[in-house]
């Protein structure tokens, strides 16, 4: 069993690195904020008697020494960035749960077969940078160090410069720590263990994702002076398209879900109507069939408002995930584990993108779910009780044992 | 006749404070550009022999005594500042046009009976400060000093603060230059005069404006783990609102216009759904029964979307200018002139507020409209012609010797 209070309080201490009003954390990747809180994560793994080496993205492996240093270390761990404004356990409870395990092999005295490594991934959020999993993505082989350091947060800062900024561009290449299996704890982010009342849930799956870039211009012009008919609105036509987003999510019942997280008017004016306006799209499901049918829908819909309106519709896919179908031994392996520890559990699909969900391209890879306060996530408000995060540590615990062997 | 080529000459000159790429001006009122604008001005009325004095709002004015001192001043006028996408004309011809009649009456050596006094009125376009005309407001009485100079930017910055910072707060009180009457030029910033091939607008009214401050709370959560059944988003209730005021608008036909100019999610991330969004609405009508049907359906509108997607939405009316109806012996002057001259004329209403409307509320008042290319305003694409410049020019001169009389 790991140390309960020990979990919390490492939670509760590092939640002052960007801690906000309303009991949230603000801590954007590679934000000073971020330093902090890296400071603290490091100090804590050599503390803890881990190496740790931080690779070219900025990305923190610490290594702990297996019987068997031939054989490739089990993977554990999350990330420590949030949104803006985001909660306490995203990302959080899987990085420092990963430490807690270690922390208790430590003290218990267990040596285990093969190296454990507890990671912490830099940009899981994607909220200053995209995409979302930023790191895992490079390190599997999705995009290379070179094109994912050249990206820009919205001030124009490079994830180079950022990551000099506050010291954190490593001296070993992406991919430096092999791993032979990922097993990655989280809190659900979606509302279902808690109204099963499951303490664990066992990811078996993960939504595909689709991001994309949309830029309308449609016509500047005076609000008193311009006749309805012969406006050519930006600002009309993003809310039919935000509409229709959300009508094609809603066709496929609980198999998709759209969202339009974000919209700028160029040079806005009270009495002008919008000329141009920058969005974004975020739009998934567990379904490659149905990820297909959302893009058709979505730029159909958007094609006919386009034309009827009489303005231009750009839409650019930046980014496409197919849908995750974890590993079914390592699934097995959280299964078994719950059951010999008691908790009530079930089968779960992540409504949520993961680092897990990158490395399982590559090894095999799992997670661990835990429940949040209402399915409350990306919010200030998101909450989860100690007795379930010291549960999902514990689950993560003993299947790391099973795998690396004691 | 004035001189067509001093007119557009310095219309162009001027254009140069705050010219952008796009052949436009982006002089925001008690910007940097606004000052340079303002000294250029200020140095045009002291060559031309006016005697400048400045208010505490930083509306500036020119006076031109006539033969009869007891008399009071014609008006004639405009402003100089623009939108953030603005054009080279919108006030701009009402402001120059004013001076080039002082030069042309200099050069004839005319003298009048009545002085005339040339404005520029601070803040009429409400981009930059809310309300719109600003100045001309607190001129007749609508606000008080203090209240103005107390109003923000989005910056936090106040309109005290901006005039102090360019040095145009005035020693002059607000109302301190009487006047007996105001007549000004403009484009007519609509369709209607170019369509019927007039050269002169006889503007006999304007419309109604009614300005919201709106503010939805929703509920931030993961884009990806959140149902759609379970979402409280801000952004597509916004969407529903801007397509229910587009709706509201088209119901009454030609006579009534309604935008959403403004619209800024709180801490906007891709993968969030948006929980918070502040914006602005801008609806008008030239009829007061309209103007109150379109308040009560907006608001109804509002009620039915806020209950039904579970969030909360404020809108505060922040400013209600009703319908303006023009001086009909003003506006028979105006015909007249345009008659003399042998331009071609029809009346016309005003679909955007002008400091003109304010006036008109304690003294007689006109305006002059003239074309402008395809109706667009508040677009860095504004065009008029030089002649059509001129004839509106010519208009405001003879229009001012019939009412100050030589
Ligand atoms: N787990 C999580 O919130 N990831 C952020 C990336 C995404 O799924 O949008
Ligand atoms: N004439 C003009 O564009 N005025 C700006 C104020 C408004 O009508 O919105």
């Amino acid at each position: 069993q790991i140390d309960s209070a020990r979990l919390w309080g490492s939670i509760h201490e590092t939640a002052q690195f960007g801690a906000t009003q309303k009991g949230g954390v603000r801590r954007l990747t590679l934000s000073a904020e971020d330093k902090q809180v890296r400071d603290w994560f490091r100090k804590a793994c050599e503390d803890a008697g881990l190496e740790v080496h931080i690779d070219a993205l900025g990305s923190m492996f610490g290594l702990r020494k297996g019987r068997d240093m031939s054989k490739p270390p089990v993977g554990i761990g999350s990330h420590l960035d949030t949104q803006p404004t985001g909660g306490k356990y995203d990302g959080i409870l899987g990085t420092l749960g990963a430490l807690e395990v270690i922390r208790t092999l430590n003290d218990a005295g267990i040596e285990t077969e093969a190296p454990i490594c507890v990671v912490n991934w830099t940009n899981e959020e994607g909220s200053r940078f995209a995409p979302a999993m930023m790191a895992s993505a490079a390190y599997v082989g999705d995009f290379t160090t070179d094109d994912i350091l050249s990206r820009k947060d919205a001030e124009g800062v490079t994830v180079g410069q950022a990551l000099d900024t506050i010291g954190y561009r490593g001296d070993r290449p992406v991919g430096f720590q092999k791993l032979g299996c990922f097993v990655e704890l989280h809190i659900e982010q979606g509302p279902i263990l808690e109204a099963e009342a499951k303490t664990i849930g066992v990811v078996d799956s993960g939504q595909g994702v689709l991001w994309y870039d949309g830029y309308i211009t449609g016509f500047e012009s005076h609000a008193g002076s311009t006749p309805m008919p012969l406006r050519r609105d930006a600002l009309a036509t993003l809310s039919e398209i935000v509409l229709a987003m959300e009508a094609i999510a809603k066709k496929h019942g609980p198999k998709a879900v759209g969202t339009i997280g974000e919209a700028v008017i160029a040079n806005p004016s009270r009495n002008v109507i919008p000329g141009e306006i920058a969005f974004t799209v975020d739009c998934r499901s567990a379904d490659a069939t149905i990820m297909d049918a959302l893009d058709r829908d979505l730029r159909a819909a958007i094609a006919e408002i386009a034309t009827r309106r009489k303005v231009e519709v750009k839409l650019d896919l930046v980014w496409r995930k197919a849908p995750t179908h974890f590993d079914p031994k390592l699934i097995a392996a959280v299964e078994n584990a719950a059951n010999t520890l008691g908790y009530s559990s079930r089968r779960i699909t992540s409504g949520a993108g993961h680092d897990a969900c990158n490395l399982n391209t590559v090894m095999p890879a799992a997670m661990v779910f835990v429940p949040c306060k209402d399915g409350i996530s990306h919010n200030e408000l998101e909450d989860a009780t100690q007795a379930d995060c010291t549960a999902g540590a514990n689950v993560l615990m003993h299947t790391v044992l099973a795998i690396a062997g004691v």
